[in-house]
């Protein structure tokens, strides 16, 4: 018999635990011995639950399960920064195996924990913390080993795909969209993580460090949300051939790692475009195996608890047999992420400005002396005197770009600079 | 160091050569120790090759393969049913772990070499075996592991599913797209086991006995192929908002498991309808993740050496580091297909009938009789005697409907039965 603790009962814990009960003979048949729950800590013993669970089972005290000598397994669903980090290098150092959905800690702290894993002899496993039941992680661990990774799109945020989908199709703002993603359950009360990017960040994080065999810095990546994100723009795109997403991206080339996440306009026949809702999606490209994409809900109790429960599956049979999954991070290079102000990108762009003649003059010559060349212009209607003006730019180095809009901001002419949207044209 | 020997120096073959040696540095540190080919087995010595390879690694002698004290993993990539299968049997008898692309052997043979690496302790992985460079096997084996899988739809065969786009976007006729699809190198010499569909089936007993963990016997799984498909169909389906693909189709149910390869009207919206060419896809539902759908392309010889390298990369780093990832098949279940006789499904259905009053309800009447209820109905213009007459059935039971149809067949203004294509709208 194999015992494990889980340390918190939230949406994901109860999904494990669910799973756990419901497909027990299958995963016994799967491990060769029994699974089954030691201990599982919760902050507040007399909360409701959402599952049948023994009284006694829940503890308080987290020493109840790390320092526990009947646990091999030691499984992360408490979520955010610390405790949970304290908590897993503690259960590590006691010789435990982890299996965590904890995108924050494995993002910052990846390196530390496989090392410290590494030297205690244990496994640690994390299929649960990108894009919820896909598979991702052990893909690239090992069905697309072989590969150079180039490079990964991914759409990581249910959330925001959530909102911005609703905000096309019903044509809503940010503000009320949000509202009706939390009325849902699919946006939480403090949002923050997800629409201002954060979350899809670590995600990219975690994925690009494995696909690219260094350890990113998660503070090198460059992240933007989707809260200015206005209806006009989810408009003017539509009109042009393209939806608005937030991408998670990372690219390599020789110049070293580009990863960022931002909204992008996605040409609207890209397999990209139609992944709506809450899902999830990863488009990938390796030098031997040429495109592959997967989709699934990347949030969410069960298919979470799918992910995590997989590993637990895995990390027990691997401790039944024996064995150690050998995950070679050793010879992991260091971040070289590339600074944003250096990454070229096609841009759309939306100014509003005066009706008066010259206007665009003026703008298109700053735009040529700071090397923007420009792809297509929009002017709309012209019913009052200030008009809206969209340009979508070739292929511009964002340093440019940057020293071209603050010149034009102080044009007389130029009311305001509305939006400066990514176009990726070349996913 | 770790050596291989490779059965096969074709298409993929010569692909698994080119991928070792470009990434053979990076494969060097995720395996802990170099991988080098030892000896590469062909049929003609005398062959021009498509890699360059130093003349004395190739032999015609299998022995030096299967029997060379050296050899750690023999990969095995000459296809077809004999000699491969006695030459995987020995190589594991001697002691050898084998990665194979093989579909047929390990669809028809699965059972006894599994039974056969765990007497001798040695791995059998099959990653290429099904969808190219698509990971699905490993998938199935640890990330979807918590899941009991209830049902996969796949486009599993490149060149059916690129004939068929083919017809579908060109208006061409199956033949000419055939032969379109051979000058263009996506279809063999002899397509006989791609459009008569027993290529996916062999793909889909794979799957689905992973999925289902039972022994499929592949000759109990229902096949139809491409040939009979008629551009009119093809069009009358886009009418009706359709798309006609080669579907192999797996479920599970409490009366038994329900496993087949036909053609099959997809809605169009659907995104199994979207996938065009030579892509592959899998889409499955697990009761806890819920929907998954991958896509890539499904053979080639970089995709397909893609999935080949990647676990020989896994066995490498298993045998170097002592271990040997353990498949517990010994829990399989053993075959039980429902007879496709006993499926209900609905159908589009295709007569060419004489323009005479009294015939659709000669028809209506022994659809009647036979439990056929009909969900809609399409007469074409009556331009000539000869009229097409078009139905698309609600869920009809396949005995019930041949009796009907064979009823329907004697009728005098029935001229002849066109068509008869399943119709999936529950994917
Ligand atoms: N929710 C998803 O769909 C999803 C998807 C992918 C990944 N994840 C990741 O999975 C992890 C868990 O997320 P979740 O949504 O399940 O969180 P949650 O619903 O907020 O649950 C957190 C659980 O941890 C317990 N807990 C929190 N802090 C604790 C502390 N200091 N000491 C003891 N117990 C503590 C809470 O106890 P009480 O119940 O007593 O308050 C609660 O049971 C996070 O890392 C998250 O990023 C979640
Ligand atoms: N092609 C694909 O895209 C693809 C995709 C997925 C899976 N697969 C599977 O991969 C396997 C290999 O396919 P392939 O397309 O690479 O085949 P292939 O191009 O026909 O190559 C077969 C190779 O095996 C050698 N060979 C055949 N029979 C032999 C024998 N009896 N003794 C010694 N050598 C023999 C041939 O030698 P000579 O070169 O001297 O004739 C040739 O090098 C098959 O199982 C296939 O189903 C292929």
């Amino acid at each position: 018999m194999l015992r494990i603790g889980i340390l918190g009962l939230g949406t994901v814990g109860s999904g494990v635990v669910k799973i756990l009960e419901k497909n027990s003979e299958n995963i016994k048949n799967k491990v060769g011995t029994e699974v089954t729950i030691e201990k599982i800590l919760v902050n507040n013993l007399k909360k409701e639950r959402d599952v049948e669970i023994k009284k006694e089972l829940l503890t308080d005290k987290v020493e109840d399960i790390i320092n526990n000598s009947n646990i091999d397994i030691v499984v992360e669903l408490i979520g955010g920064e610390q405790p949970a980090y304290d908590y897993i290098i503690k259960a590590i150092e006691n010789g435990k195996s982890i299996v965590t959905a904890n995108k924050l800690v494995i993002a910052k702290y990846g390196k530390r924990i496989f090392r410290k894993a590494d030297e205690n002899d244990v496994q640690v496993c994390y299929e649960g913390s990108v894009a919820g039941g896909l598979p991702i992680i052990r893909p690239l661990q090992n069905s697309l080993a072989a590969n150079r990774i180039e490079k990964i799109y991914g759409i990581l945020n249910g959330t925001t795909n959530y909102i911005l989908t609703d905000m096309s199709k019903e044509k809503k703002d940010f503000a009320d969209s949000l509202k009706n993603a939390q009325a849902l359950g699919f946006a939480e009360a403090d949002p923050s993580s997800d629409i201002e990017g954060y979350d899809a960040a670590y995600k990219i994080t975690i994925l690009s460090s494995l696909a690219f065999e260094r350890f990113v810095d998660v503070n090198e990546v460059y992240v933007e949300g989707i809260k200015d994100i206005d209806i006009e723009d989810i408009e003017l795109a539509h009109e042009m051939g393209y939806v608005i997403k937030l991408l998670a991206i990372a690219k390599n080339s020789s110049e070293g790692l580009d990863v960022r996440v931002h909204p992008a306009f996605v040409p609207e026949d890209h397999p990209l475009a139609m992944i709506n809702g809450t899902y999830n999606c990863v488009y990938l490209h390796g030098d031997a195996v040429g495109q592959v994409m997967s989709t699934a809900r990347g949030a969410g109790q069960m298919p979470t608890g799918s992910a995590v429960t997989a590993d637990i599956i895995q990390v027990a049979k691997d401790i039944n047999h024996n064995q150690r999954e050998v995950q070679r991070m050793d010879s992991f290079l260091e971040s070289n992420v590339i600074k944003i102000d250096e990454i070229e990108n096609s841009f759309y762009l939306r100014f509003e400005v005066k009706d008066e003649p010259g206007v665009m003059a003026h703008i298109a010559k700053i735009f040529g002396d700071n090397n923007v060349s420009l792809a297509s212009v929009l002017q709309k209607q012209k019913e009052n005197p200030v008009v809206p003006l969209v340009f979508i730019t070739h292929s511009v180095r964002e340093k440019d770009l940057n020293q071209s809009l603050a010149k034009i901001k102080k044009l007389d002419d130029v009311i305001e600079i509305k939006s400066v949207i990514r176009v990726e044209n070349n996913i």
